[in-house]
């Protein structure tokens, strides 16, 4: 990433992503700013170019998340999740796949969804229920999916399915939004992250050419989508954190206290020595996991590398600390402002909902924890 | 407190404060809910009733806010607050005064607003810039006040001005709402709480009789008078705190895991027994300091004492501690629910939001520390 | 209890309690400090008198424990833990048991152990493998106990067994300390609350009158026993707060800080304002469960109210809250005195080392909030 | 750093550190344990050889101190601590100086000492009062010191004093510890640590070559030697929270708990899932502060890049962080073990004790969160 970029991904934010009232109640998807954020040239940045350049590495992607998220987690979600499908067609797609599906989204600025989740398959992702079936040189997908990011606005799908034919098993299928049988069924009310859109959708004989279904178990090369989007859900909470930070700082220049303003007491004092500090190791836990990913990646064999090892502990690892550390870090800012601090005159009170999302999404901390330990504290071995 | 009383109440909780969503959007004050309470014979419940019959004590009110905060804490909030002002005048108002503006509170289920705060006396109410003027027989109120709560629909106003006379001073006046001069200028656009209404209110050359004025000086009533209002706050944590552990059973009973159940995992057992315990703690510290505040008022010279007194240790405590173990609470309780508890479709996310108001309103954390320090650490005779 | 009897307890304290790293290492029990707390004559305090007045109730018994546990949580423990086994006699045993056993201890200021824990059956005890078996006229006892304090110096001992002649039940028995069979194996070596001891004591063909048998199901007797001791194991972690806090403002009078003292710091302030409002909820709570245990006592039909109830919520409530309360204010105050807090030149290490027992003595945080889930949370009623 | 190099200090570790019992009350300094260390080739790792091979790096020496302190923090600490003389002494000092004091320590496994702290200038070095004076080509020092560790055996020390000439600045002085006038007072009593020798040090006409004055200001030099031992200090933190994660591990093995073991509880695997992700980040983070250490170290003009900069960020950040969350990871671990877990027949009190230390020396978290609010937050572009 050269230096530039980053400098115009804060410009983009300061510009676009800081009047939060707008961005706060988001009604048609992409929003504009998405489209301004096109045109920057960075749609979709960690994605090759059509000119060969590579794509951003995980690493700087943290920093770019960071910026935006600093505006709003929201508009920094919706351009970046489409990574969860795009690593996976990436790693585990034809040539012909991720030329077909993944080269315009770099240039065009388009989206990408995956549908895991279900209703009776939130936290345990084996009991996913719906179908894919072959027949003849297609597969015909049926389903219910309950939450799945962009999914009103992408491109493509990423659907993960069961097996018709060996129902102990999953597939995960690549699906043009427009197939017919693909049906959004609402989008979703959402506490916070409201420049982004989440959304119930309906899958009804859908039917695909059988190369569109990745090489590789679903569930597995979901796990494997999952450590790119965890740990840019993680950098989000960075760039709230610093924005939070910034807020009170910005007050407390102005607040009266004591003959003096905030600025000059102690106990506020503490609590943003306190949260600079937790903002730079949640920064530099981001960045560790990312440039773990990172190596992987680099190295000759990473698909099977990944498929091997599924779920990163660093980036699970990484969003539980970066969720629980945003969360306590955010509950401290939201008392600072006394009572303006509660009104929707600033925007403690979203920045508060917004961190909210990312000890949820992709995993609350039960799961994490409950998947920590038996894949890495119990075998010896992998233990730290 | 008969028990029927305490009953009705809970029924009226579940008939009227259980639909989240039109309480949280509350366009209009009072709300239909609110004048169905009244219809219950229980409006402003701690006052004397028209036969004589007195009002219901503080640990009494305890419960019943607890009840109605189970339903909607800004519906129990508004049926509350009005305490904060009739205690002052309950306490130093004339005879004249109490039977004007306090008794017909009870018969037609009015309600009354304190106007304390300021934009640059917040935490420090000694900076309060209102003035109170002599002139004749009458007083004359000019200023801005900040944050004050049912002022948009009060009956009578209790305000804290600086004495003209004597700057180093405040009162406090009895102020009838439709006195001309008094303007609500905005209501605030609040994060939660959202069935109360919390006003910014101006005060152009607003004229009472002199003896509107209470007898004592202004600061130090006001303080008397958040004695009350803050346990109630308390106990308002209490019923948020109730409902979001139901909430928690509920979804646990339906929700499959591994083979079973939610309700069945020890990790969720375990979240539910520390709230059980933290919900018994807060109800039991809310109902000491509310047996404190019974007894100084039900012992000879009340006034007197709550005079020399002012802010009360217990009360002081009780915000502080519910306010943080309700958040915490809170806190856990909104990560228990998935995806689905970052929606809209379960009032969780609304529970917090409301649930925020507790460390706020009326004193920040920061705030009462510094005065419990201050006022009950250092003089050794003070501490526990 | 008179304001004199409390107050002897407070100069008690300060004359024989307070030279704590004596009383950190207390080599023979009872130790010259327990002896002199009988020649107050206030050994065993909750125990009717010989004259036929009543003891003392537990609300009494919190701020006296409180009040020993500001000098030493080990001096107090030893002085009250007694009540474990006393109010399974008292409640359960028949006049004759309690007259010969209970009444000298008043006089004689002597000790009873109960022997509840074994290895294998620490926090469930219905693993317990002490047998008791009848044999004639009498009931012969065998097993090892892994944790009892005070048996290697009480007069009596209150053996828990499972019963021979019916495995699926337990049984609660009378042992004289002096009978054959009955050996103290090691006294164990703790970490803290060394002014008491703890013992590992073995059980060989102990032989005692059947009538030593306690009226009821050992285990449920034992729950019954354990409220008492519970809520007065809470009591120390106020006393040990209250010391904490005291050491902190001692210290900060004559630390300098940036050209003033330590007490002029708002931080500091901020954190024993917070400590203050912990210790005064603390102790609220104790009191609040301690009356609810007396008011059972003083009804009617207590011994068989408890049998039904066993487990009193409020003394589990009692103990996890004051445990993790007290961990925390201890914690932050083990951080306030700089490099000496490090050293044995100031009691603070040796009380954080005594706080920590809190959480772990009669009943793990796992184990309570366990049963507090099960007993409390699950039957709707039950719910606070 | 050879993989070898981390084998054979683990296996050192596990040779020679695990017997907490010995360990915990080292009575003669340096202990057997750490001559063996030295034996290894391995003392003072950080210096360069006698063959001119430099010394391992600062992330090198992260590990180390993780494998060293996961038998005992205090023998590691033994072992690193001079790196906060020898750093200052290797940047600010002659080449003669270097050679004549650095050189043997490499190669005899000897020991300098750092004496800045004073009974008045703990938290404020600024208060410093023993006094450094010229005298011909000689320094002629005074004062007594408080807090220093190892100076009981090292062979030279590094003391802190305010120049007689010019009050208002300092020196750092090396000081042979034979040198005349140098008296050890006592050794501290310490509550943890116990296989380290802290010290308090009075000097007394003390007199030296006026060269042994390092090049630079006391307070700035003392700043950057502090950078690095507080990343050492830090991982410490990772080291023990390492061993109290195993020893939770090995016990739930063997621990009954309902028809299974502990290792199969929910809530056990929560807690050690949630440990496995502290020690991760914890870790990460001090190799993030290490790295940024190593890359000024590396760079050309590092003398005078830390001068500039005095105290790092990332080191204060790094100690503050890992203090925090190694304290509350052995607050866990210490509830784990039910009553054993307060007796010696366990380490975790030990271990307890320990990570306390992490927290307080070099700095209590109060001192690091104003600094680092002073120095970066205040200024915008410090911040992250």
């Amino acid at each position: 990433m050269t230096r530039n970029q980053l400098e115009s991904v804060r410009e983009f934010t300061r510009a676009e992503l800081l009047d939060w009232t707008a961005l706060d109640a988001v009604a048609e998807l992409p929003a504009p700013a998405h489209h301004r954020f096109h045109d920057l040239g960075l749609a979709n940045w960690w994605l090759p170019g059509k000119d060969g350049t590579p794509g951003l590495g995980l690493a700087e992607s943290v920093d770019i998340v960071s910026e935006l998220a600093y505006g709003d987690a929201g508009a920094a979600f919706t351009l970046f999740i489409s990574i969860l499908g795009t690593s996976m067609v990436s790693l585990y797609g034809s040539d012909d796949l991720r030329e077909r599906y993944l080269s315009p989204m770099r240039s065009e600025g388009s989206f990408c969804a995956t549908l895991g989740s279900e209703h009776d398959a939130g936290s345990e992702l084996a009991r996913t229920a719906s179908v894919a079936a072959r027949a003849g040189g297609d597969v015909v997908l049926n389903g219910e999916k309950f939450f799945s990011t962009n999914s009103g606005f992408a491109d493509f799908l990423v659907v993960i399915a069961r097996s018709a034919e060996n129902p102990a098993s999953h597939v995960a299928v690549v699906v043009p939004a427009d197939t017919p049988g693909v049906e959004v069924v609402r989008r979703w009310p959402m506490n916070g992250l409201r420049a982004s859109g989440t959304y119930q959708v309906s899958l009804r004989d859908v039917r695909v050419p059988a190369d569109h279904v990745l090489n590789g178990p679903g569930l597995r090369l979901l796990e494997v989508g999952l450590n790119a989007s965890r740990i840019l859900i993680s950098a989000t909470a960075v760039g709230i954190a610093r924005r939070v930070r910034d807020l009170c700082m910005d007050y407390a220049k102005s607040k009266p206290l004591k003959g003096s303003t905030l600025l000059n007491n102690a106990v506020f004092a503490a609590k943003l020595g306190q949260m600079e500090a937790q903002i730079e190791v949640m920064r530099n836990q981001c960045l560790a996991a990312a440039r773990e990913y990172d190596e992987i990646i680099a190295a000759p064999g990473a698909a099977a590398v990944f498929a091997r090892r599924g779920t990163m502990k660093a980036a699970m690892t990484t969003k539980l600390f970066c969720g629980q550390t945003g969360w306590e870090l955010a509950s401290v800012g939201s008392e600072m402002f006394g009572g303006l601090g509660y009104t929707e005159d600033l925007p403690i009170g979203k920045l508060l909902r917004d961190m909210r999302y990312v000890s949820i999404v992709e995993g609350g901390d039960d799961v994490l924890r409950d998947v920590i330990f038996s894949r890495y504290v119990i075998p010896v071995s992998k233990r730290v």
